[in-house]
């Protein structure tokens, strides 16, 4: 067993890929599709090679020489952080996804590892995972539907993925939580660090009774660069994206371009239309490149394997008019809203004989659905319809 | 010219069809239908010989015999009613459309005839028009964006068609009123009647300066049939519907159903999720029986002539970052956002050489993008993105 650790890959393969987390940056393709392709060893040694020729920068030679992968892993170890690669029993098969879809923004490709600190296996958290995502500076209409529907995926044992941010991502993973259920935050930065810092506790919470995940290795600061890479992987760890608020330009939709990219199932829940927060997911959905979702329930109806969670098409409460026989019914329709008329005028308009006309008259006062005075009919009206 | 009059229709088919119009109801496919085909005349005649030979109910053979035609034009005449049929120049080839559209709730074909109060021509004043309906037990904020919604299609010189109900219906003819745009009323009681009686002002001043249509002659009640009925001459005679509020089961989303039927644009505006009166409107997208729309410019894009109306998607102003060079903004995505670190670190994660990097820093700082201190950058946050 020496060098090959329990999941089959081997340890010097771990290693390198290590020291390729470190000096490469997350998601840059000119590194992940050639190492997704090559692997870590091989093109850590191709890059030896080329520092030994001068052929690489100086500072890049200095790098590799100083990269320490084994005290890299120790040390993440003493924070709880474990790197996992391709070829670990707890790497998503959903990840290597990645390496088929379309770059964005000069990212894509699979990553080379990713670090992860919490107790849950990586694999097995995100068998059923949706991405609940939007706008840092939320309304609290968006933050309340944000908590509801990652509420409803806790509790039908769904992971929700987010990215720990102000407003949306933070209403998220707290309707997780409050639910028992299991919550993910990838980060933009090391798993070890918190971004926003306010968020220090949540993110510690999180890793506590879910999962923080990042491409970028332990100390690394938060880029945009790295938020751009980061979307990447909560499309890759997931069946689908859900975008609650998102102004025109942001992140959110980042996300739900990735999500679009690999296939998943892109969401987006509507709000007015005066509310800028909702201005990207309403464009999401009209230009038919999000199913709009009004709830958890939609939303697992749509993520769910087909026939597992099969929603109702949503039905105001049954009407009495609905248990009416047909004769009934027609009559009913022909009785005026405002000025009553006499059996016979009714009759004329149901195209209804007078006597059967009479009957059912009698039927619907029972009902409750008419009202008469002096021998003139006229509906009892309590109903949105027509 | 006798009994022709200048628009092509004769005038004994004009009068059968207002006997028709009399003893008939609205939509009642049994009629339609056969009308359509058959001309009114000929219909008429046939219904009189079944009466003559005793196979008509005595009612009707009586309303058939006291029917007055002359007589009925001459009354609605002196209310600034008139009764237009197929043939006429003022007809809208689009009611012609009805005869091919599935009928709905035992509704459907051609109607006999409208009867119309006010002065533009029926055809003219639906040559550009679009329906905006709704709950009557609307929201102020269904009703405001129905106003709005309205109002641009009117200062876009599109009539605005709806049924004069409470709630949306009465915020879009307002709205059209408001910008001085055409608006029609379609009724389902007769037009000289106002229904609800509250709204007898409103639909008195869209008479004067738009017009008040029916396919039930004067001084006929509404009832429910009827406002089915009326639906589908409201899709008829529009080349789209805009559903801006509808509970679940509603009268609007019936006139959206035969809006679909008939090919026309159906259109749904979001709403909060947590607002009843928006659930059927997000059923119609879901559905993606309708288009999400935001505002009247999308309503135009969409029923407009192709490329007549088109709109930008909706951006965010543009932000100092769009405007820099590539490499400059290579540099900017690399510069961590909170903990500043010096140039050669940003250098590292750019991929960029460390005098290049360091230029490019100066560029950002002269643009406000970055600040630095003791040596060390970081972003100048401001920016709902990443």
């Amino acid at each position: 067993m020496t060098g090959v650790n329990a999941t089959g890959v081997k340890e010097s393969e771990r290693l390198a890929r290590v020291v390729l987390s470190r000096i490469g940056e997350p998601g840059d393709p000119r590194l992940t599709d050639l190492v997704h392709q090559l692997g870590g060893e091989m093109v850590l040694a191709s890059l030896r090679h080329q520092a030994a020729d001068r052929e690489l920068g100086a500072d890049l030679a200095e790098r590799l020489e100083s990269a320490d992968p084994v005290l890299e892993l120790e040390r993440a170890s003493a924070q709880g952080i474990r790197f996992v690669v391709p070829g670990d029993a707890e790497w998503p098969a959903g990840l290597d996804d990645l390496a088929h879809a379309p770059h964005l923004h000069e990212r894509g490709g699979v990553p080379v590892g990713l670090w992860c600190r919490g107790k849950p296996r990586l694999d097995q958290v995100t068998e059923q995972a949706v991405s609940v995502v939007g706008s840092r500076s939320a309304t609290t209409y968006g933050a309340d539907v944000a908590a509801d529907i990652a509420g409803t995926l806790a509790r039908a044992s769904w992971t929700v993925v987010s990215g720990a941010a102000f407003g949306i991502d933070q209403a998220a993973h707290r309707g997780a939580l409050a639910n028992r259920g299991p919550t993910l935050a990838v980060l933009a930065c090391g798993a070890d660090r918190a971004y926003p810092a306010a968020h220090r506790s949540l993110i510690d919470y999180i890793a506590d009774f879910g999962l923080v995940v990042s491409e970028a290795p332990p100390g690394c600061a938060p880029t945009r660069i790295r938020f751009l890479a980061r979307n990447r992987v909560i499309a890759g760890l997931t069946r689908g994206a859900v975008v609650v608020e998102a102004a025109v330009r942001s992140g959110a939709l980042n996300t739900a371009n990735w999500a679009g990219g690999l296939g998943r199932t892109v969401m987006a829940v509507p709000g007015p239309v005066t509310s800028a927060p909702s201005a990207g997911a309403h464009q999401l959905i009209r230009a038919r490149d999000a199913l709009l979702v009004t709830s958890g329930e939609e939303v697992l109806e749509a993520v769910g394997p087909i026939g597992s969670f099969t929603l109702e098409d949503p039905r105001e409460p049954e009407h009495p008019r609905d248990r009416l026989p047909r004769r009934e019914r027609q009559v009913l329709d022909a009785v005026p809203l405002v000025q009553a008329v006499d059996s016979s005028s009714i009759a004329r308009t149901a195209g209804i004989a007078h006597g059967r006309t009479k009957d059912a008259l009698l039927v619907l006062h029972r009902a409750g659905l008419v009202e008469h005075s002096l021998g003139r009919w006229r509906v009892v009206t309590d109903q949105e319809s027509p």
